[in-house]
């Protein structure tokens, strides 16, 4: 049952690359890899940190979602104006599932509740940071204008709670991935946002991109 | 004898990675480095996905190839406008061998056929992904005027197939090697691609690279 | 002991993580995960490699210098113009502990010397790429104004072969590092460099950026 959920988890996410491919100008085969690595890239870190031979690479089916999705993608896109919201809505969707069964992975595992914690947010937020870095653009999850990282580590909260309560089914944690979707795009849409890294003087000075072409060496 | 042809495979792709380092305008030390991680970083994930300790690190020897590509790379470098060229030539040259040894190793750890071709594939294709993630440039894998994952796919399953059949052997692999380093060029040559990724539409209304500085909050 | 003295320089790394994100204005959780990636993720890295569970996630513990960081560089943030400067500094003081606690665990893990040497670089300078990966500018570390690998080698050197006379102790590990710090320092103050990855023609024809959009079928 577990299998099933990831799978469509892989799936959402899988779409978000591949429409990340699509506006980047890519063709089919790395839309199929960009979905790859954002649908199973975070899991197999997971994986990978637990000391396991990643799961994607025991069970081939895991390949089957990014495949479908980048057939969607180039069977369905839409114009391009509108990819900006679907990529969001998908992640989104991915984010809330695969924060969820990466925790519960991880406590399996017998690994501590903070770390486990962090590992299912790994998950959720790992394949799409991989996705933007690979695609060279700057990551999504640091945008600060609406909030990514909270809902996932709320949802991957919860399920660390409900597991150490024993209340942790398939309905409850369908109701966590639910919730943190829910989150995640009152976020967006409410323009929920976090106070910025560097405090107070932020506001007047807004920091441009580093320079990183003048001469330094006078510096000290 | 299969450690000699690794040892060739990771200095062809040494050379692609010291060339990036020169054209980026990096220090010899970021052109060894460079050079490593793209001879080396393919391998080094395929290891870790196979749950070993990987070769590299086990075997020193194989540090020396992005040395000594170094070193080529500081005493021979050609005029500026070529090396554009030959990355391209020394990258399609390590494909070729990496996806050979990369599907073997893994077909020798008992890993399924579509796994084994998968990890074959990222052994092929890793390092120079990493070599352009690095150096932040979009990776040269998703251009979309020429193919480079389908030779590695072809290349990859061959080698599958020939391990099935048992025919699998020193010549075999070089055979399927340098038909995958011919497929490559012949791409580039004659600018065989496939489908883009966003299906249709694309013609008409090029992508532009994600803007991501407007506020969006109002989207949905 | 070692703990104390690694959790120092998780601390001083990811204070130039979260500065880095103060810079290309990230909010206070991307500053806390970017500050968690440039303290922590040279030693996962490490610890993947030695094939081991990567002691950051046994010990909930290391996830409280990056939080640290991330809340100091919010109240304590300096004017703008002067952050480049600490990024610099704090850079090179975890590269300086970080080069010798590497090398140490690997020697301590029967890796050959060699291997252990370069483990101790990467567990030194990985952290740093990957801050600039992520946040999507050029990695410092093959900026060719200064050198940061040399330090780094060398202070791995140093520890390994103070392991092998059987002399090292908390105090030469901290002498060791200390001596890799003021190297550091010195490049960038004293502009010193080494030759660049292109050789003799390089001055006069200073590479540009990949351009990557042209057509490029005829060049072979």
């Amino acid at each position: 049952m577990l299998t099933i959920v990831e799978l469509v988890g892989i799936f959402f996410f899988a779409v978000s690359g591949s429409l990340m491919a699509a506006r980047r100008g890519f063709d089919m085969l790395g839309s199929a890899f960009l979905g790859g690595v954002c649908g199973l890239g975070g899991g197999v870190v997971r994986d990978l940190i637990l000391n396991q031979s990643p799961a994607t690479f025991l069970h081939p089916i895991y390949f089957a979602p990014p495949i479908l999705a980048a057939l969607c993608v180039y069977a369905f896109t839409p114009a391009v104006q509108k990819l900006h919201r679907l990529v969001l809505i998908f992640d989104a969707a991915g984010l809330g599932l695969f924060c969820m069964t990466g925790t519960m992975k991880a406590l399996e595992n017998d690994f501590n509740p903070v770390s486990s914690v962090l590992l299912g947010v790994i998950t959720g937020v790992g394949g799409g940071m991989m996705r933007d870095v690979i695609a060279n653009v700057t990551p999504d999850l640091f945008n600060p204008r609406d909030i990514y990282a909270i809902p996932a580590i709320l949802g991957a909260t919860a399920t660390a709670f409900a597991w150490n309560l024993g209340i942790l089914n398939l309905a409850v944690g369908i109701c966590i991935a639910a919730l943190t979707f829910v989150l995640r795009l009152s976020s967006i849409r409410f323009g929920w946002s976090v106070p910025m890294a560097a405090g107070h003087w932020h506001r007047e000075n807004p920091p441009s991109p580093p320079a990183n072409d003048g001469p330094r060496r006078h510096f000290l």
